[in-house]
Formats: structure tokens, C-alpha cells, sequence
């Protein structure tokens, strides 16, 4: 069988997250969030932020980042993102369709991560009168979709930035945990405190069924953010199943423990890829500019990832699921290092990739 | 504690949907749909609709309907729709979002009908010219939102009439089971064989934790209905877990009878509410005209259930869960005919409600 | 040559209006409304109602009422809207189209008037919860599309209930000037002075070549209507060529004198009409309920004008040009006399009516 | 008096336009385009195209561009632009809202023109998965933001590229009585002989009041054109006024003097600008690298101009207008002699450009 390296989204549920569902199921409960688990949620979450939070729970990422974003800017808005951001690539347009249109103004940066250079750059280049979109909004990525994390002070200059500016900040946390597992440095941290207005909170990629969240750290924020979600069909009617997953995801450190061990095992591909490293292994993913010949000879030894960048880049990308089997990671730490080994074709630098989730 | 007769979507999980869950956790499986589970899903549903179909899972009722509808309407389209119809008063306007501004028609009909006369009146009040929206689909609902259900014969009439002028056939089937089990009929002769071109089939209230479907029985209709799905966030990342909720809701008839249970009981509550019954219990809603004060002593009495209709109605409604506990039915049944009993107050022939879910 | 009652859109533009253009072309004027007429337009109007105003000219009634409408209520949000209005059968769902799907609520209404009665029934059907979309605006017609006009006394009611109820206040004024003309009253009484707080300024259809105004009352409620007018495409680049038309149609009583002569020949008209008369003529309509052959008798004399009601209704509208000429109204009447003379066929009391401008 | 060189749309209107706003009005015509003035168009463009064209007048280019390209595109469809093009920083997002969300993909290019290299590159960075927008549509500038024009052998290429790769071609001829004068071909050469499948044809900018119109050269992509420019309230009521002007506008000639002469004089100023001058001078915009202490000195001269690029550019943009008084010219290309002798400061190489219209 296939050794899948393609998609967090691969990975089982956590057995703890099920046992949860199992327990949430005794017994009558009130419909659309009025139940117990949900009440439970913001609680949890403000103890988990160290700050008062509203959490709504919904079921996918790309519902939670469109709503949140939706919330953030007018259909006439623009919305500056880093131009590989899962906004960007990896969901349809949801961000026009949920804000009725607004736009997303993309930004160059290495390492998949937002500077304040190119901030300043949009900003320039999208001067505020009648005829133009009217920047809104940052959003983030933490992680990145390139693996790295952005460390809390990256985090602070662009949110100082962006409010300056008057833009709110949102952050897709659909990797959190990996981020928070790498830096060692409270939620807070990377959040509210350094000035993040509206997360995206993701458990589905590291260990829950379905379960995502948007917390805003600004009940101000909120605003009519309960009728956007119903209208979109995203107020899920027996929530406790929902919310009972994100609670056993946090209240006992399940979430961090998770992505701690895939982060680790992502850290010894990284050492085992050598010189074929693209990016930094901050989290749980492994780019590789690897040449397509060695990249056709790991797919034939039956590992399944996606290729990156464009066609022929030669580039990668391997992610670990948090229950990624070790013999999966021991054999492609071998196979890694027996082709950084071999002399190379030519490994072009092309950043841009195809669209994958 | 409470007597829930609030919505069935206060009850709990089907213990075979649990453990479903527990079985398709073993091992990594592909994202997005491209996965065993959602494979035999078509199967599946071929079987049982002895038809082709394209079944595409999401989360909630309301992204079911109102993906559905979009797909079929122009953004200047009508739809035409029963005036209490959930797309009407429980969406939040979903079928407008989705669809990009579409109308929905309001048709009058007694015990949540829509009756042919009233498509009639509604296509000769809307006439195409390029000044008016385009009248396009005809929603029904199965079982409809008064616990009524459409006979074969009512359905192949409408369908025959919407065909005949240009309109497509959407079924909204949130409690087609109960509908089967009270009709008694193959599910084909309810859907595509009376002329349903797509139905909302809805599992999330008869069962499952949270799976709902969208089933074209017409290929040429799924149209972008894919990119639509993705673009409002309803695309769901592990599709598996949604899809074995389904399988294990229709592979071995647990579907019809978890609905054959809950009907059984609300039978039993529409004959002890005698004259205070307000449409035939054809599903497993029930429907009193009891008047306030009536209502206000079974509400002391700890039942937990909606008002229907505007304020002073003095209506109710009372939903049975496939779960719900004989205990509770029994009370119920007693408090009923002891209500019964009494003089009741003037209680006033208001069909309208108050919208609720 | 036939002779026309289809439609005051039918009719020419006054000649001090063109006059207006001729003036306007000389020398260079700023783009995008920064020239002088359009500066002169805001005292211009601010004198004519007495009261502080923020002009917005459009090009057409249906950009003025959508826009207006998108300003005052969220995606979500429902319009009041008599089940008749322009808003509801003539503008192809641009309301919902500008606002990002909000819903029109149909309200009944004898003589095309809302009634405080229809409103609070419209209300309390539709309570405000996060599954339902939000009531937020109400919209009159003045005069109203079955050519009666509203009391200021009608709209002080209905506007301060409106208030109380949280929703904003939008009068259609394609046909203001008819209303005044027929009132005698100053602008003011039948808008801000009334609780209007967003009008649609029309011209077009009293002697304009295609010049429509949003006038605010409450520079609060402006917020960003410049941007969607712009996003919309509405934002007319030589726009003192439509400000100079606004000037000329209000400066010296141009609309008022205009419109008195329309109405004074409706009133012929409708005296001629006799029994047949449908509605009081308080604006420059006239409807008559005169049965399908004599409708036909009319036509073939050669008199051009629609149909109104559903096929067969026996019912008919006439509409008189601020230029029509008067041998038409003469024709007219004296067909009409002859008509009204005549024993009718059944005239079935048919109320509503196909779509039609 | 300042001497205006900031947009073609300050000019005035040309006298014979005017002249036939007057001749058309006389007498009553029906509305919405069912008049003679209307249905003249579709021959007299079909003479002016050599080719069968559905015509469709409108009041802004903005309109124009916007309900053309969502005629084209699905709400998650993509329109490859050029990164300076109208639709990308001028219209406010119009496309984005006109066609539910589409999205603009950007492309660099030398001079405003896009090359194939850059809709190879689009195309291979967005490939179709049900993740991502889907590409479906090329805009194309004619003359182009910057004042060249496309030879009809690059629409050719262009045209040819897209559509093998499944994108419809759309070509904002806001200035293409301009590029026409420049290239002295036929219209068809650069429409639909080339590939175009749509025109925006600009009258506007070149001696109308307000006149615009979509041009289909294919039948069957009208699809429901005409629906959605009556929702987007830009069906104009008493449509003749447009259409007349349209007609003023080609069937003489009109159209190709005025350009004439604006780009003979904007020649002239390109010649007067020596080596400041940034880009060919082919239609009647002239862009200059001046640096920022000679634009202040020719602003502080009295001439009325745009700044370009990013601030502190030194870039500047001189538009003529078809009216422009020979004088501002001569007094220009003086003024721009001076600087072009005196030693310039550092004019550094910035492309982008603050967004105005």
C-alpha cells in the first residue's frame, strides 16, 4: 500500500476525539449551539487564549477563513494576502463569494510569509478614492502553507502595521497547533496579544473528524457574524458533535501533543531531504526541491505526495499526518537520503505552484 | 428534567452511525471525496432509488437545499416555493446567497402544500418579460413542515406541471424517511419517477450526527454544482466520515426505521390530542389548535415544544425524535387527552408562524 | 399614427431640459461629479426641501431604488415593499441584486398603499432569529403604481411605525412630481418631514432624457453609497450632462409644472372613464376595469396602452405623457364615454397584475 | 484657466451629438429600446463591424466592461487582465460584483499590452481543480492604459491562445475610435477578425454625453445579457437618447475624426516630451518619466494632469481630449520643450500606478 505524505487531510481521527462523540451522545440536547458543549467552547477558549473569546464552531476551514473574512471587509473591500495563502489557491474564491465580492490583493514574500515591505507595497499601490477596492483586511497563515511559522514579533510588526493602516487582521490557524508546537510560546502570543482581531482555528487537519472554529477576539467584531453563517448553510443544527470535538481537541493538550509529534517527524525528513530542503521545517511539512527524476524515483518507491510549483519545477511537498505511521517516516527517511546523495538534475527555482489544498 | 418535542435535531446520534464513524477511522484515506466510502455512496443510493444518481455529501440541511437551488436557478431566477416552506422561514435567506439574488415565489396551500392551482397563479402573476426575475424551479417539501406527506399522484401532477413550464424539480427531503415510512412507497415513487430532478436527502434529523446529500437523479444537472459546494465552504476535507454516516444510514434500512418509530409515536400523540389536532400526522410532527392556556399547562407540565403561528396563535407544534423515549410519549399522550378533555379557549384559525427550525 | 398611453417613458424630453445640455457644453468640466452643476445640485435640492440633503444622480429609477435599498439593509435583511411596486414586478430582482440577496416582504394594499396593518402583519410574521433574514427597511411609492398618492398624514404613520420597528424609511419618487402637483403640499411633507429618510428622486419619466437622483436626508445613512454606486457602474462620468438635466427639471418648477398637466388630462380621462374607473386619479394614471371587449374596442381605435391584472382581468392602465398631446386625451375621452355607455361585459375583480414598467 | 490634460472624460460633447439628442426628440417612442434610434444600431455597427453584431447600449464603460465579462464568466470563474487595466484598478470592483465573484487574475506586461508569455504563465499558475477559480476569460485593453495600441496580429495571438486554452475574449474599447485612428484599419481587424468575442465600444471619452454599448460579434455568448443589465439597473428607459447618440457618433464618421485629431495633437506633445517620454505615443494619452520637480513645474505653468506610478514616481499622465483647444496644446509643448532641455533629477523606474480613472 501507498505511504501517504499528501495531505494532513488523510490522517484518522484522534481515538479521543470518537470517545468524545460517543459521550456526547447520551440523551436529548438543544439544537444550533444552545447545548452544554458549545456553552463549555468559550470558556475553554478564553482559557486556552488567556482572553475573553467568541468561538463558532463550523465544519470546514475554508468555511471558517470566508466567513471570518466576509465579517471583516465590504464587498468593495480588498483583502491583502500572502499570493499562496489557502484563500488565494486553495478555495474556489470563497472569500469573494461570502463577502459578496471583495477582492484579494496579493503579496509576494519568501518563505510563504507576509512582510511589512509588501504591505506598505499594496497599500501604496492601492490608494483609497472612489474608483478602487478599499483595503480591509490582512490575513495570515499560521503556519504557512510553506511550513514555516511566523515568530510572534513577525506577527506584532504586521499587525501594528495593518491597524495603523485600517486594516483588521485575521489569521487562518488551520495549522495552529504545528505553529504553537514549534515556537513553544503561548496562543496568545501569536494572537490576540500580537494583535490579531479574528482567527480561524483549525482541529480537522491534526486529529479531529471535522471541526473548525472562528474566534474573534473582539466581541465588536462579531457583528451580524451568527446571520452570515446561517445563511451560508455553515450553522451546523446538532452542534454539540461539533463542539464536543473541539473540546477534547484542546482541554487536555491533545491538540499540541499531536502536532508536536508530527512536527518532529517532519524535522527528520527535513534533516534526511539535506541540501534538497526548500523552506525551514517549522511545522508539519517538508518541501523539497528535489529535481523531477528523484522526485518520479520517491513516487515510484511508492510514496504518494503532491508535486509543487509549476510543471517541472522539480519541487515537492511532503506532509506528516499527526498519525502518521513511523515506518512511513523511517522509509522515506531513507529513500530521502539515498537521492540527496545522487548528483541531481537541474532543480529550477520556481516559487509559484499549482493550486492544491 | 424537560420532555423534548422541540425539533429532532435535539436527539441523539444512532448508535450504528457511531460506530460506522469508529470503523472508517482505520488507516489514511484521501481527501475530499476520493475515498471508499463516498465511492460506494453512489452505489448505494443507485440501489436504493433504482436509478443513476450523483450524490454529493455536505453538512447542514440548509447547504443542501440551498446549493441545490442555485444550481438550478439563474441569479434572476424564481423559485417557486410553499409559503412555510424551511427555505423560506429557516435559512436566513440561504437560497438568495447561494444562488446569487435569486426569488423565491411564496405559494399558499393547506397542510404545507403546494397544489398545482397555486403554480398556476403564481407563473400567470410572474410572466417572463425582461423586467421581472424568471421563474425556474418549484421546491417541494417531503415530508412538508406541517407533518403532512405528498402523495405520488400529488407529486407527478406538480412535477408534470413545473416540467411543462421550463421549471426544474427540487425536493427537499430533510424527513423524506419519515415520508417512506408513512407512504409506504419505493423512494423512487416520491422522487424520480414522479419527476424530481434533485433532492436535499436529509439524515442529520432521522439518525445521523451530521450528513445530508444532495442527489441529482439528472447528470446534466449537476452542472458546477462541485464548484459550488467548494466555493461555500462545503466541501468537506475528510469526506469519509461523512459518507459512512450515510451508508450506515441507508444499507441496511436503519433510515425507514429509526422514521417508522418516530411516526409510530406521533400517531399515537395526534390521536390523544383529538379535536386539538390540526393536520394529519402523516410524518412524525403533530400539529395542535389548543389554544394558549391549554398550551400553557402542557408547557408546566415540563414538555419542552414551539409555538406555531403568530403570537396568540394558540398553536403548537411537537416533534418526535427517532429516539425519543416511550416515557415521554406516554406523558404526553396523558396530559393530551387531559387537555382534550377540558373546554378549551377560542382558539383562533391563524396559519401563518412565527419561523423557526 | 397610433397613440400612446403605454408609458410616460414613452414620452419626449422637455425642451428647457435640452437647452440645459447645450449649456453645459461648453469648456472643459472635472469628471465623476467634481463640476459645477453638480455642486449647484445639493443646494438646489436643499432649498427645494427645505432641509439639508446629499444628492446622488443615477441614470435610471432602477439604480436609484436597488442602490438606495442596498444601503439601508444587509444581505440578510428584508424589505417591506407593497406587493405591486416597481421594486417587486418591474426591476428584474435588482434589489436583491444590489444588497447581495436580501428579500422583499410582499405587503397587500388597496389602491397599490402599504397600511400600518400590513406592516405590523408583515412583522410579526417574520420575527427576528438567527434562522430568518431581518426585516430593516421599508419602501413607499409616491405616487404609487396604481396612480393614487399618498396623505402626508399616511406617511407620517407609516414611517414612524417603521422607525419604532427599526426599520429605515425609502420613498420610489419616479412619479413625486405627479404626487405633488396632486397634493399641493411642499416636497417636504411627503418626505423627511414625514420620516423618509432615503428618496429616489425621479425625472425621467416627467420630461428628462434619463436623470434620476438618490437624495439622503440623514447624511448618516450616506455611508458607502458613492461605492456601490460606483461598483455598480452608475457612476457617470460626464456627470454634469445628468446634473444639468436635475437643475432644469427643478430650478424654476419645471417637474411641478410638468406634471400638473399630466394630471390635469389623467383627470379627464378618468372622468370619461365613469364607472369603469378602478382607482382615484391622483397623478397622471388612469386604470380602468372596463372588460376584455370593450379593452378591445379601445385598442382597435387605436389607442396603445397595457393591459393590467392577469390574462383576462378586463383591466387596463393608461399613462399620460407630460407632453401628450391634447387631441389624444380628446380622442380618448371621447372613446371612453362611449365605452362607459355601453352595457360591459363581466368585469371580474382581478387585483393583481402581470409585470410591466 | 487651467488647461485640463487630466482625462478625455472632462472634454465636452460634439455639437453633432448633441444635434442628435434633439433631432430624437420628437414625438413619442417606445421605451427600453423597442424605437427606431435602438434597432437602427444593430445595422449600422454591423456596417461599421463587417459582420452580424447584437448591440446593447448602456450609460458607463464601468457598465459596460462589467456586464460584458459576467456574461462571460461564472461567479468562481477567472478573467486574466492586465495588472493596469480599467477593470483591475479603476472600476471598484465591478467585475467582482457584476459577475457573483469572479476573480481577476494579473498580468504584467511592457507598455499595458498583455503577451501570451503572460496568459502561459497565468494559465500553468491556475490550473482547473475543483479547489481554484477557473480561468475562462481574457480582457484586453484597445488603445491600452498606457497609450498604445495592440497591432490586430497581437490580438490575433492573443485571441488564439485563449481561446485554445477555453477563454472567451472580451476588449475594453473605451479608446478604440483612438487606436482605430492610430492603426488606420478596419474595426473588424481588431475585433472579431482577431478572436474578440466582445466589445465594450466606448463613445463617452470621444464627444458623447453618455454612451456605451456591449458588443456581441457571436450570437449565442448574449446568453442572458439583456437580464442582467436590466438587474444591474442599466436598461435605460427612454433608450433612444443613447442609442442616437451612438448613432451621431459612427455613421458619419464622427467617431474616427475626433480621435484623429486628439491623437495628432497628443503626437505632438509626445515629440515635444524627447527622451521623457515613457511610452509610445498611439492613441491621445502621453505618459512622461519627468521627475517629480519638472511635473511640479509644469502643474505649477497651470495644466491640470495625473500623476502616475507609485508616489514620488516622477511619473505623469497628459490625456487629450478630442475638443482640446489647439492653444493648451501649443502652450504644453513649449512648456514640456523647457523641461525636456533643463537636467532632470532622478526619474526612477516605477510601473505601477496609483488607481484613477
Amino acid at each position: 500500500m501507498a505511504r501517504y505524505f499528501k495531505s494532513d487531510n488523510t490522517a484518522t481521527a484522534s481515538p479521543r476525539i470518537l470517545e468524545a462523540l460517543v459521550e456526547a451522545n447520551r440523551g436529548p440536547a438543544r439544537a444550533y449551539g444552545d447545548d452544554e458543549w458549545t456553552r463549555r467552547l468559550e470558556s475553554a477558549f478564553a482559557r486556552l487564549f488567556d482572553h475573553e473569546v467568541r468561538v463558532f464552531p463550523v465544519a470546514t476551514g475554508t468555511a471558517a477563513n470566508s466567513l471570518a473574512l466576509a465579517t471583516l471587509v465590504p464587498p468593495w473591500g480588498a483583502i491583502l494576502a500572502h499570493e499562496g495563502a489557502h484563500v488565494v489557491r486553495d478555495e474556489c474564491g470563497a472569500p469573494e463569494f461570502m463577502s459578496g465580492g471583495a477582492r484579494l490583493l496579493l503579496l509576494p514574500g519568501a518563505g510563504g510569509k507576509v512582510t511589512p515591505a509588501a504591505v506598505e507595497a499594496a497599500l501604496r499601490d492601492n490608494p483609497p478614492t472612489v474608483h478602487t477596492v478599499q483595503p480591509r483586511a490582512l490575513t495570515l497563515t499560521q503556519a504557512t502553507e510553506l511550513g514555516t511559522s511566523y515568530r510572534p514579533a513577525e506577527i506584532v510588526a504586521l499587525a501594528a502595521l495593518a491597524r495603523e493602516r485600517g486594516l483588521a487582521v485575521h489569521l487562518d490557524g488551520a495549522r495552529l497547533a504545528n505553529a504553537l508546537a514549534f515556537l513553544g510560546c503561548p496562543p496568545a502570543d501569536v494572537t490576540w496579544r500580537a494583535g490579531v482581531d479574528v482567527l480561524s482555528f483549525g482541529a480537522t487537519k491534526n486529529g479531529a473528524l471535522a471541526a473548525e472554529a472562528v474566534v474573534f477576539f473582539d466581541p465588536a467584531r462579531v457583528a451580524d457574524f451568527e446571520l452570515r453563517r446561517k445563511r451560508a448553510g455553515h450553522l451546523v443544527s446538532k452542534m454539540r458533535y461539533v463542539s464536543a470535538q473541539l473540546l477534547a481537541y484542546v482541554e487536555d493538550g491533545l491538540w499540541l501533543q499531536n502536532a508536536a509529534r508530527a512536527n518532529a517527524l517532519a524535522r527528520r525528513l527535513g534533516a534526511a531531504a539535506g541540501p534538497m530542503l526548500r523552506h525551514p521545517v517549522e511545522a508539519n511539512e517538508v518541501f523539497l526541491a528535489a529535481g523531477d527524476e528523484r522526485i518520479a524515483r520517491l513516487r515510484a518507491a511508492g510514496f504518494e505526495f503532491y508535486d509543487w510549483g509549476a510543471e517541472g519545477s522539480g519541487e515537492a511537498r511532503l506532509v506528516v499526518g499527526w498519525d502518521q505511521p513511523e515506518a512511513d517516516v523511517e522509509a522515506l527517511e531513507q529513500a530521502l537520503a539515498g537521492c540527496a546523495a545522487t548528483g541531481a538534475g537541474r532543480v529550477p527555482a520556481v516559487t509559484s505552484r499549482a493550486g492544491r489544498p
